[in-house]
């Protein structure tokens, strides 16, 4: 499968829709530029209303074995639990914003396979220790892949038109870290971060950990990154990404680890970045090396750093606005409004 | 009456109860911010949902005589009944948060008085021309503050718990660059920018007319701004600010309008800036000066420069989702998760 151009001429039309609605041109600012982005990708000048869906991945991470955590990674198996009962801040904000919402273990160390209401599809039982072997093997990266890949063709068979992919494990950020070093070319110094709260001691691990991932795995092909350095749960949010963008449907992409997983899913086909749409940009360091290497652009800057899709989800209703105002304003003409000088 | 105080010890206990969720300490950003935020001013450390309302205070402005504006002044009259009949952005807006809308015409040139859906309180039809006189009368500025404090008192009573004040008159740009110049403290080649759209001559012109308009006023006190530089939909959004903070109720501030006529409302009662929290900073030059002056920082920058209140309507979700999640969100306790370091 090949991923879908954008649709210039929808594009060109709701441009010039916009010019028509009761404001002065351009006075609605990135409103006005999502609804163009939005009609290039439906293929429509006026495009539907969003209904969007949020599938949050959840895998552990050998690398924590290094000390690079300030959570143990008993907390990722407890927060899925949180996630299926409805406690999590992302239950929260996709109630707010009327999203479908799925959980799926990708590789949870903790058996959870009693736990209802989540997609069990565990590729194994959390990562191997990246800083001294791959992540995973070819046929684990294969198999995440297509978790992800199913998840977001099921979404959108559902209905969903904008999808959102979530992230939940401890470790995370230090795998994403080693991606985004390989696949955006920084420095671990300007990539590494505190993740969820470890201390001055603990980053300087954390950045020997990287350094040490790194430099074992040498010079290795952009096809190759995501199964050394990756996660479970990061190269099912890949798989996502790029069926996403082979069935025509944009994603939002969330923060540090969503990046991450959107520079694993462009090493495999360039033009998924096409279908991306950037959140906000995160307290975490290294989230805008990511952004940039991209080309994206966030909408907020609200310093979270949270994951599970939660700055994804925020602006939703942002999105949802700028849509409805394209859809229903009135024109100058319907209102009887006079134009620019009279 | 005096401006209520922000309750501190609120503002602490929602801070505390913050620690609690089930996620990282911080890791919302801003959203736990302005869940404290308004926890002081609610005085209750588990803030109720928002109930937002919104007054667009309509008027024109004798200024448009030294050609000022892109726009001629009966598009004023134009975009009330646009808004009486619902197909203007702040309808839309309105629609997507769940807000309250009311129009009110405080001083539109045009003879309005058969528009229904609208507040028909017209303290004189339009402005005079400030560049030449002072813009209202004392007995006009104090109706137009009574004007805007009805409003906001009329909004609390029947339930609002947020206001946002919007604006909309032709003209007003120039003469919210004159308050933002006198009560801030800066230059015209600042403040001016290109308002609904007037071209580099004309901007040449706008400068000069409020560098002519403060000669003409010279050193005035601070009272005394609004009357001679103001408009009278500005002077009733002041009234709004003061009524609100009077009866403890917060403000979101909209763009470069709202922000003169926040720092206009501050010249009568500097606590009054307690009250507001700013939503945006707009595309208009002179909006960050403002802000910077009152003591605000913008959550967002969408390059807005609309006016009506949409860039205030704009984030009433990313409010409401804040306080969905400090309502909502499980604790570490509840939800069985473990804590920082195991």
């Amino acid at each position: 499968m090949t991923v879908y151009d954008i649709n210039l001429e929808a594009e060109q039309q709701a441009r010039e829709h916009q010019g028509r609605l009761t404001k002065p041109p351009g006075a609605l600012g990135k409103l006005e530029d999502f609804a163009c982005w939005l009609a290039a990708r439906q293929g429509k000048a006026i495009p539907e209303q969003l209904k969007p869906h949020i599938c949050v991945f959840a895998g552990d991470h050998g690398v924590v074995d290094e000390g690079v955590s300030a959570y143990p990674s008993v907390v990722t198996g407890e927060m899925v639990k949180n996630f299926a009962r409805g406690g999590a801040a992302i239950n929260v904000l996709a109630r707010q914003c009327n999203a479908g919402l799925s959980v799926v273990d990708a590789g949870v160390i903790s058996d959870i396979s009693d736990v209802e209401g989540v997609v069990h599809a565990k590729v194994r039982a959390g990562s191997a220790n990246l800083a001294r072997e791959a992540a995973m093997t070819g046929e684990e990266e294969k198999c995440a892949l297509n978790l992800g890949r199913k998840q977001a063709r099921q979404a959108i068979a559902s209905g969903a038109n904008l999808l959102i992919a979530g992230d939940m494990g401890i470790g995370n950020t230090t795998a994403s870290a080693c991606l985004i070093c390989e696949l955006a070319h920084a420095d671990a110094q300007d990539v590494v971060g505190h993740g969820t709260g470890v201390d001055a001691e603990g980053r300087v691990r954390k950045v020997a950990t990287v350094q040490q991932a790194l430099k074992r795995v040498g010079n290795i092909p952009a096809h190759d990154v995501l199964r050394e350095l990756g996660g479970l749960e990061i190269a099912a949010m890949a798989g996502f990404y790029l069926q996403s963008a082979e069935q025509g449907v944009p994603v939002i992409v969330d923060g540090f680890i969503a990046a991450a997983a959107a520079l694993a899913a462009r090493a495999y086909e360039p033009k998924v970045a096409d279908w991306m749409l950037a959140s906000h940009v995160s307290h975490e360091k290294g989230h805008r090396i990511a952004l940039e290497a991209l080309g994206l652009e966030p909408l907020i800057n609200f310093n979270m750093r949270l994951g599970e899709g939660s700055g994804a989800a925020l602006i939703v209703p942002l999105l949802q606005s700028a849509v409805a105002l394209h859809r229903e304003m009135a024109t100058f003409e319907s209102a009887g409004v006079s134009g620019k000088d009279g």
